[in-house]
């Protein structure tokens, strides 16, 4: 593309203001373009980090995320928040476990011939608020998903019930706190891989979920990647990405 | 494949205690049927980790796994050792930055037709024994492998020179110490999955490889998942099974 | 000076009990002098940390303060203790954000003949608070100061757009939470030092700052140093000290 | 009993300085010869912690102690040291995994007829050192004990061919390093007890056994207490308390 | 009993179908069952981690378990939720202290023909809520319970009022904050095992239990093993198993 | 610049290969070419990290570098290394405290007519390591330098003897081990920017240089900033910047 | 004493029963008893830790230690609490900064012959209330206590106002927070003990009072001894037991 | 002093220059000669800390200290190293466990007539290394010690047989590593100042001291001060300083 742009000067197809302006764009704005194509291709939507924002500047920022006609997607927003949103923009609908504000863009007609699913597994009800964040942002980017939520490793032959399902996964988003050896215990089960979340869940030596987060990194069983401490987004976005891989194929981009 | 064993029994086709033992198989010897199959079609090697174990207790594990007819890869293993070993068993090749000693199986033809590589990206000299070890793993393990060792956050113009690249990878996996910024750069840069490895290169407040993992897992830049310090065996294994999903294609197995 | 007094002591000129409280003063008030002398030549403001302290305690020192005719700044200020305060002093401003209360002397006339800026660099709205007190800290100090809110590593090409405003500040503040990756990138583009202010921004692994501060103090770009989590003020300060020798050049004191 | 003593003084049975010796027995020596006692009857060995000892110390301290006729025990006492003792002490036999150091006393001779077993449950090879530890101890301590060394959690199946034999064990001593996840599998499984013996076994965010410590520590399954990283012996020292009260019932001291 | 089932299938007397749910019933529901029949043998209550739920989980949770015909035990349960409960659920009593809510099933009569008891020990004021929930824990675990709660280790001539009363539990359990000194001495006077509980009890250098819970895990005293950080629960529950033992004997199962 | 090489290859006079090139390397070597300038302009010697690297790697990179006809200065270099690499390169001199080897180019005159001193204070012998690494830099990198190495907070009045000669310098680095206090001091007693660097000299409690660092980040004087523990090196580099601002003024680059 | 109980039985003076209960208290109540002559030997008053207790029972041990004639002392009580007891016991004062409620039984005529004073040193008004509950405490504890409340290391000049003062006390009790560093100045300063507390005083890397915790325990001045973070009461206690030696001399017991 | 000088400058007995110099003094050899003053008093020997330094280093400054006729003390010096030393310095004696080389001055005549002891006491063999150092430093400043070494919180029943000598000491050096709960035993027992000090020894999850030091910060005695980790000879330090003061008296310095 630089070529072009030099030869179209050489040409005098183009004044050199005019090249300066495309040149600035190749670093600068190209970035936000593929950005841009990626997102329409892969149904991607916007996302948003509600923590720390006001209503009002999270209002303003989804009208103009709005305006691109993607979906739109608000993480850890407050009951409280999302219903003053929700009163300037009643399309949204809140979950209320994942804490997340959600826009469904209905003229972006996805023909879901997608294959395979993300495999959200959880413990108990303690980590629910994470694993939802994590199924609806999954969801909300395209993805099929399956919900596990009944399976923790004190009682590790409720997994069996659930052997095909597990195994049968494109990739597993593992939700766990107290000890997290949830993923280390998947992790063996499978041949895909799997993203772990630990949570804060626990109290005392959980350290606030760095337990979970220290067990997952030493995961004995290969295959397991690991993000932040009750980072449920991250962990479907992970998930995310390697799905969409294996929907379209490597080398196809 | 239960039911298949209940009604050769109730056909009298299979005594009780050949049935028996078939669902004991089911059970536990499945599961690693199951491994064998999937390494033969994935055409990964046998991984044996090397730290701790006396070279004799190595070269009696290996002659066991070459019995298979597999690739055998051993990790961290130090070039002492490995020469002890390659004494027994000259056919294993030692790469002495990786300090893995690896045998690859010439009777298994692998016909490559697989598209895309894995694109392993360091910073600089001292980083070089991890990323290594992430690169001869992961072409052991059968994929298409980049190595990328020139680049580092502190001279950020260097990613431009090689902005196409590092954008067309299926997987990356990024290996740095000290502040361990690179994955968020290379993060903010790609769309597809980041494999982070931090490494306990550095000195004083680094506290042997915290800095750059905790760096890692608060990236602003989302889809990198983060493994233990100076992991980069897991960080390739990681990414090679991203990379057979992307070769093969979800709902596939 | 000392010799002086003895002098004057010899010839009589001075009692030795004059003497002697002249000489307690060279060791004591002697100090505070030179900062008074100090003050009024770089019109530094007075400051005041507002945290754990009363608005009664802050209107008694404000109103001290202000009898010297000098700036006076108090920083970590709430705005119902400032409030409290305003309605007994009408001449401070209260900055919202910042979280500081300000009163510029109008008296003292400043011919703002400084060359360069001080560049203050964060990330996101999340680090506004921290960024905007090292801001009006710097400019209560009389330097000019540059803000730089709309760029952060996950997006690394914004920084291209403002590649030559970032090379030539006199000296630049960067504010960072979460990972805390921008001031190793900034330092790797400058030839000028580099204040880094780590944030408490984020949430788990962050630790409440302290992954960001490990971060920065583990930089492999050289010319970064460090202040503590949140002190924004710390980190305008230490700029301002720069910038004025910047100013009035080396060995001029 | 010290009602007796007065009474004896009293009459003139014992004299005041017998009587002052008596009382200070009955404060001081009284407790070792309740140890004593007990150990005679559960033929507990004499326990000796070898590390920081020199050989002289630990040869002069066993003749002491075989002097009583009991079991002898050093723990933590490396081959070349053990060499120089057992040219002293031919008697003794050195473990070498375990590294400890037993004398059995053959003149006691101890009617096995004590029913159940301890169960040392361990991963693989590398936590091999911590676990003979435990086992050694145990078996020296009178107890039956059963080695299980062959299951990990990555590889959960594998526990399930023992299934039974878990199960009904008196008590459980899971050793475990890296993640740590293997007690609370266990602990899910059984209705004993179970003492978690975390290792250093492991790398980077291991930090030397801390993983493996804060997951036992928060286990979700109940029934399951901790002792220090690698402390086999006090593994085996608290399992083996238990083991006896189960012998011999509650109530019966 | 798989033996079993094969041989009815191949007598006929049981279809492929109905052989098919008893052996996914072997792998899977069997593990309840046994919970089941542990329970009702043990008389061991139902228990459930009242933290984090809301009263309406709590309420249907404690209806469904009720049905069973089991006590149940609810604990850390604030004193507002649990009035919600009991107002639709009347039977259940709150133990203000403990933060315990307790239904004892007067239908299950049981004759207590147990011997010994659980000793539960601790310092003073600040640590009863932790001791208190272990005291009712155990005792509605079926245990015999004795308090012992104004011995602390700053005053350690109080312990020997209670020497005979310590030395002659079956098992104990320990609770400290603070400096958490209190097992180690515990530990040096008896010979039964000692189950240490420490508290967040103390401020500053205390770090939220980090010092007890350290002091416990590093005791020199044989035969202390330890729990979770305020977890009067756990303590409560290894006791219970022990005591069991205790009761019945080993092998006996 | 860029709007040059367009006006060029309007003009003809550049090829659009040319043009590709030359803005390419506007991108890339330009930020080296820059580098480049300000080291020449500045004096700035060439800086190689010794650590990790073997000899044969220094002496190929120093040769490189000695081409330009620069200083070079490669730090954190072992004695019996700088030897072997003095064989080869005699004109390097090895200094043995500060680790560092570096070579002078006579071939560049400089004429020193710069003003002020960087002033590197530490407290005592053990310091002295950290202390030399910064001040043989500092002089490396063309500035004038003053050691106050006799002076510590244990003996504050020591400082006093030098009031004058640390409240003159331009910029402080103060070197601390153990506690870490002096910077605190010294930087009460001046109003010049003081770059604060800790070392891991001391034991216990220190933490590897933990409890100076921690120290030197909360310190209540202003105008502090800190680096990594032990790094003489970007404690110097930090000052050397700050003094070529204060040379040549802000805003003449 | 021992002796002569056992000679009163042998005469018959003493009969058993009242031996035994003799004796029983030479092991418990003895302590007790030394206690209750050392307080009223030397003035001691009786402490009562108030976080943690309600009013009410705070009322009611006060109640009881009142009647003992001693003076009363209750340390960390909100004023909330005070205000509570004091409309009980309306005979005790309440000490705002200090958060102490005390009562001085006047009845108790202590002749004040004592000599030397303890010194309270703290910086600034932030660690006041940590220096008052020491100040208040030293008082009713019967030591002459002066406070030097305006001294700070960041204005080192400031401590050589008072020089003579520092140095003539009999023990000093230094508070600091944020950095601490003020102990070690003031121990390099004088010849007797000086006792450190740690104050929570700051933020970010202060991480509530470690960073000022291990300035103090890394002490390069000799003579320094550290009480935990906070605890004015503790230092105030050592230094009061230190002074009563100096007035009372050794071997006085 | 300082008006004695002025007067004499008055008068003209010292010329300008004169004085000068001796008000230089008065602010900096004035402290060292009260130091000096202070140790000639007090029979203190002078203090290496032998740690980091030549033996060469060590020998100059040990020649210049002797010249003062002081007694001289070398702490933390290898054996090694002391026997280099003595070499050229016979007259010193290397106390091999406590690693101290010292030189008593037989020409100073100390006239013992001091009363009562320092009490250093410590629970194995493990802390005896700490134990001496602080017993070999504590004679060597001139304090009556006696060694309690036989006493540990496992079998607190030891401690009763030394009961009355625990009481009498005049202050009390307490050594413990593992859980380090002595202190908090003998604090409950004595009404005199006990100074702890943690030490290193133990294993795993004691984090090399830290678990005995936050032990001895948190105890819930009152009476504890606390110094480094292995600071054996800071622990006599802070009780020779006590000690002198019982010695003397409050005031009369």
């Amino acid at each position: 593309m630089l070529e072009e742009i030099l030869r179209q000067v050489q040409k005098g197809d183009l004044s050199v203001a005019e090249a300066k302006q495309k040149l600035a764009t190749y670093e600068d704005l190209g970035f936000a373009k593929v950005d841009h194509h990626r997102k329409k291709r892969q149904g991607f939507s916007e996302i948003v980090f509600g923590e720390g924002k006001s209503a009002e500047q999270i209002i303003s920022i989804i009208k103009a995320l709005r305006e691109k006609n993607n979906n739109v997607l608000v993480t850890r927003i407050s009951k409280a928040k999302a219903e003053h949103v929700i009163q300037e923009c009643p399309e949204f609908i809140y979950h209320d476990i994942a804490q997340i504000l959600l826009w469904k863009n209905e003229a972006i007609e996805v023909a879901n011939d997608s294959k395979g699913y993300i495999n959200i597994i959880c413990a108990g009800t303690s980590d629910l608020k994470v694993a939802e964040e994590a199924a609806i942002t999954a969801e909300a980017l395209g993805c099929n998903v399956q919900r596990m939520y009944d399976v923790g490793v004190a009682g590790i032959h409720r997994l069996f019930d659930h052997y095909e399902e597990i195994q049968q996964a494109t990739v597993s988003v593992v939700v766990a706190g107290m000890e997290g050896a949830l993923p280390s215990v998947i992790g063996g089960l499978v041949s895909h891989p799997v993203i772990a979340v630990p949570t804060s869940v626990g109290y005392g030596a959980n350290f606030h979920g760095l337990s979970a987060l220290l067990t997952m990194l030493n995961s004995c069983a290969s295959g397991i990647s690991v993000v932040n401490i009750d980072n449920g987004f991250g962990g479907a976005y992970n998930a995310a990405l390697i799905y969409q891989l294996a929907q379209k194929g490597a080398g196809s981009e």
